[in-house]
């Protein structure tokens, strides 16, 4: 058995580059940018009205004119066009093209339009109302950098400078194996004896919100049948994903048939609570990563969150953000165990708040409906205080 | 031209009910619940073992006995069995059910075992390692109620309870309109005077974050094309989101042809920065409501956030988090408008702090890359302090 801390350090330790893929411009929303994106021209591409009105040549208005002969109309999406007399005016409109001559817009509330003519009525600054070409992004400047997760926001840039398609972060392949001669479909009804599969729909919805699409295979309790089935799995799976068949069972083959088919246990059973009889590894040979989380529903949900998510931020190369909150009550953790306790937060003046969920033991389904996290709580003599900081794992 | 608070009030005050669906239950994740959803059997279903080792009963340990002749072993998923005689065990494996006239469980870090004997090495306590049938919800209770937002962990709720498919609130039917001559696709190359279309995009991505898959129109400045599409839009839409063409001017059909529809507006620009010329209005014949949003990349993105979202959930019952955050660095607003400004947020100490993101104005397309929120700030004649709470909306 090793501790929280080393547990946590060797998971990381252990990930790897799954390589890049081109997606169409909304797929690639809430994934991870592989490319640098560049302007492809200056932005704004040229000086643009922003407002309705008219633009004229500051000139004439220096020169004491306000009442401006209206030349025609400049639309949005018409090519640039030229005041053939300065101390003319072309009505424009909110994104078009500031005529080749024109320096400043005047909107419609500061102007009077009669008969073909703009009288100002409120004087205008030089310069006004105009978006100046490449006054946000000079062409060839980089506007997104690799790395970056790919936001609403970001899809907009990505959109304005023609990326249709976007060079993103694989995403690992995910296969979810159950195990256990107790459990049934879903849709089935159980004996007395047995109860419905859970934790792989549980870890499967998990890994959809990663937008990683799992395969779900369940296996019983047949050494035979586990080994073959988790070989084939390694040849095409990036990661593979257990849960139960890791304890001390008479028929919780899977430790084994692991380690029969030369995959290297990094770690099983970490001091901690839930969660400990978690069991780590890796098949060097076909780089697939082993995830084999104890059976019961609590403890692999915050196995999951604990050190899957961490694991994956880091191989897609973006921060896994560190989060802290604030304790709503007070809590001891007098065991020699690092203990995870489901919680629920709340927001409360700019911090986030943490009230500790009633649970019944790690075994306690229900409450896996209630908590949007864990709070991380290392061994300690005295009590953790309310109001005291502690470590936030988001779920 | 109405105030902020107005509005948004205005927004909150016409929301409906878009009904109810059955989806598959993998589907369900983050889904808003439209039905209770009861234990239908005890949870847990039986007195199930959650350690590995041997089931006795506590009465040959009161009588002394610490050596137990293994009649058999219970695995998970095989039906309860019975001891013949109180002063034998069964070896016993996690999630099995505990044997009829057995009532403790002993693990085996607790055991030696040999030639068919079991020998005690620590004396349990009685009871121990048992969770106990419906110790964790009696058949009947309620788990879920209507209104909960399904999470990973409410899936593993759901299927235990056997619920393949769930019944959840509808989302709105949602078509993004994107108006504008000057637009021309993500993928052709742009003429000096015209620019890709990136709103309707952006809008479509943030939606799809919502789990809505909306479609997408591009209309010309024709007037009788938008009207024509508009009404049929609006026949089979929930939601119309334009973005663009609601300004002062002279191709901005879009109010003059909602009228005509007789589209009822609700309100027409409001008095803050960005996103004033905004048009919100609803179709009572059809129970379309239309979210005009002005042209530019930040206006309509901020917009979205401000009114789409909080009006979003309040249709679908679901509480929108009012959040705060802590001002990174003064800031004033002494204009006479509600501000919001684009920030990059951190967690600091358990709180969520927000930096201002340097922008130029509302037209600049790229700070929408890097901002994950915006602040609201009212306008005030002092300074807004480092270190003050003010009202956030994420993005």
């Amino acid at each position: 058995m090793i501790l929280f801390q080393e547990a946590y350090k060797k998971v990381l330790d252990n990930t790897f580059d799954f390589g890049d893929e081109q997606v169409a411009i909304l797929e690639s929303m809430g994934r991870v940018l592989a490319e640098n994106i560049l302007a492809d021209r200056d932005f704004p591409p040229f000086d643009r009205a922003t407002k309705d009105g008219i633009a004229i040549n500051y000139f004439a208005i220096e020169d004491g004119c306000t009442r401006f002969k209206i030349e025609g109309v400049a639309a949005a999406g018409t090519p640039q066009q030229r005041l053939s007399n300065v101390n003319n005016c072309l009505e424009i409109m909110t994104g078009a093209v500031v005529p080749e001559n024109a320096d400043s817009v005047i909107m419609y509330e500061h102007l009077t339009i009669q008969e073909g003519w703009a009288t100002v009525t409120k004087l205008p600054n030089k310069g006004q109302d105009i978006h100046y070409q490449g006054s946000d992004s000079p062409k060839g400047a980089v506007l997104l950098e690799p790395g970056k997760q790919i936001s609403a926001g970001a899809i907009n840039v990505l959109a304005s400078v023609g990326k249709s398609e976007v060079l993103v972060k694989k995403l690992p392949k995910v296969t979810v194996i159950s195990t256990g001669n107790e459990l049934v479909e879903v849709h089935e009804r159980p004996l007395p004896h047995q109860i419905r599969k859970s934790n792989s729909l549980s870890l499967k919805a998990a890994l959809q919100k990663q937008g990683i699409n799992a395969a779900l295979i369940h296996l019983t309790d047949e050494k035979e049948m586990i080994s073959k089935a988790i070989r084939k799995v390694m040849e095409t799976s990036d990661v593979l994903m257990l849960s139960g068949g890791v304890s001390k069972g008479k028929f919780d083959f899977v430790p084994e048939v692991l380690e029969e088919l030369g995959v290297e246990k990094v770690f099983h059973r970490v001091a901690q609570r839930p969660g400990k009889p978690f069991w780590f590894g890796l098949h060097q040979e076909s780089r697939t990563t082993i995830f084999s989380f104890p059976g019961n529903p609590v403890s692999t949900f915050a196995n999951y969150h604990i050190y899957f998510l961490p694991w994956l931020y880091k191989a897609l190369r973006v921060d896994y953000p560190e989060r802290k909150v604030v304790l709503a009550e007070p809590i001891q953790n007098k065991t020699d165990l690092t203990l995870f306790k489901q919680v629920r937060t709340f927001w409360k003046n700019g911090s986030l708040h943490a009230h500790l969920i009633v649970e019944n033991g790690s075994g306690d389904l229900t409450s896996l409906a209630n908590l949007n996290g864990f709070i991380r709580l290392e061994p300690r003599d005295g009590i953790y205080d309310k109001g005291e900081l502690v470590p936030f794992i988001k779920t």
